[in-house]
């Protein structure tokens, strides 16, 4: 699913769009803001996204229909969509606010879920919506395989479902020991090929445990990343998540990452080193989330990794990679 | 919502098309074969649709929406697509089979109801649909209130709702005695505009008392038929229909047509004189559903109208209207 024809009636884009292939590894909102930083500059992006997700919408649609999760996909989907149209990328957005049946349910998951069962194959659904949206450069399912996300707590108890993490029911405040996926789950060619051809492949930033990390338990992801020639980055997290990362510096999500990926991978460690002021936190504490502390003296690479510690945030409102600081340290790295 | 750019990659047409304005009124398949049987030579078709089907998943979304149908608009949008990419018009009518809220949901309902509350606008949701479905022409809903047909039958029993009429439960052998809207409608501007701009005025087929007259039952509508200096023609339906069309022949269509619309409007009045072998009758004898007699000789219209007695029917399979021997009638007469 590569599309690269021009958009009519669209403004020529007069910046020059750089050729090299950069594949981004991970899930949910992290995915989303890399590609759309990066989607006007690059023109060869690939998103890699977990198929661990089994909440809301997209585990209805799991369980009564059999497919693979499309919510992560119609994520990535929507930020590489160069659609003229507005309103084809919100409609792929919206979720059903009424209806007994339709409640809850986002449109775009409903998209790929009649599109898969018009094709019979995942791959083409993908690849139809994608033509549909005019999106330039690929979305990769990480595994065509079926699989549940379960973790081991510090207590020794036992969650199943990618949901039970990403909404805690447990303590939040124990961490996860120990996570892999039932039953293992067998990387997709095309995500192998993608990462063996890369020229810079990007992890994160992400929901450690539900978003990132899932890609890593795929059996031939980290091999890839381990054998591709392409430069291999990890953005870290710029606030911590109850549940998954509470507490976490910004050397527990690196060394928790190269606890699946290997040490000596990890050619950049991307950090934000901006402490946003009190006031901007505040909204953050009835969640629990914490800042995440710049420890780069804690974080050790092998293999002549860097980390980077940049100023990574927006400079106001809620505490985010800021897509233009983002496509600048991308540039630089590349 | 009138598109007129050329679709990419795609063969152009060698047909010269012909610029008459051309305005269908119907609902159902009716109006879908005529439009299908047009597109390839007309390039300014307008769809004028009823808005009174309350069946289905149309019925549901109704209710729990409290939008207007949308199920006669989606099959016209599908018929004056002219998209590359098949999929999208078989994706929008595809219709969910499993899951316990979307079984049954039409996914071009679905789309037309997100984008309605998208742009909290009818008629802005149905043009955003033909953008995305690169319809060339227009569908107007013919009316944008929201009401029900109501139908007395010759026994004096009253029947609310379109459905109960379309699948009867009552004995489908009584004749509808008068039928109505309630509450009252009033017409689209719009619907009115394209009626009194256009060169040929098309009514049916289509199911008589459920797609065609409920159209007619729209205050404007038979005003504006009758005042445009567009020639009006009527079709036939070729097959009578339990409940509604029960024992009808031609002249019966006819005269039911002329009680709502009036007398002295229709300039034509086109019907099938070709009987079908008796095997091709025979599996509609199980819906009672029986060949309509083209009893031309008792069509007597005003002013000058004429009644057209031509073979208008498929040569083998179901017994429907040829698009092909549609499209040389209306040729001649625009």
């Amino acid at each position: 699913m590569t599309i690269r024809r021009h958009s009519r009636g669209k403004k020529p884009n007069t910046r020059a769009m750089s050729h090299k292939k950069i594949v981004v590894i991970g899930g949910g909102t992290g995915v989303f803001t890399i590609l759309s930083a990066l989607k006007h500059d690059f023109d060869r992006l690939t998103a890699i996204v977990t198929m661990a997700d089994d909440g809301g919408s997209t585990g209805i649609l799991r369980e009564e229909f059999g497919i693979l999760p499309p919510g992560d996909l119609r994520r990535a989907l929507i930020a590489l969509s160069h659609a003229d149209n507005k309103m084809l990328a919100d409609l792929f957005a919206y979720r059903f606010q009424e209806g007994a049946g339709l409640s809850g349910h986002n449109f775009g998951n409903l998209f790929i879920t009649a599109l898969h069962r018009l094709t019979n194959d995942f791959e083409r659904a993908i690849a139809e919506a994608g033509k549909m949206l005019q999106v330039r450069g690929q979305v990769i399912p990480v595994t065509l395989t079926s699989t549940q996300l379960v973790a081991e707590l510090a207590d020794g108890q036992v969650v199943r479902g990618e949901t039970n993490l990403d909404i805690p029911k447990h303590d939040g405040h124990l961490r996860i020991s120990r996570i892999w996926l039932q039953p293992t789950a067998s990387a997709n060619p095309n995500a192998i090929r993608a990462i063996k051809e890369a020229d810079l492949v990007i992890i994160g930033p992400g929901d450690l445990f539900t978003s990132i990390i899932p890609n890593l338990l795929v059996a031939g992801i980290p091999e890839a990343l381990r054998t591709t020639r392409a430069k291999v980055a990890y953005f870290v997290n710029v606030m911590t998540k109850l549940g998954e990362t509470h507490g976490f510096s910004a050397s527990d999500f690196v060394r928790n990452i190269e606890a699946y990926l290997g040490t000596g991978v990890l050619d950049y460690v991307v950090l934000n080193d901006s402490k946003p002021a009190p006031a901007r936190l505040k909204p953050y504490i009835r969640e629990h989330a914490e800042f995440v502390e710049p420890d780069t003296e804690a974080i050790h690479l092998k293999k002549g990794g860097v980390p980077l510690a940049v100023d990574l945030i927006r400079s106001k409102g809620y505490i985010r990679h800021d897509p233009k600081k983002v496509l600048r340290v991308v540039k630089m790295i590349v």
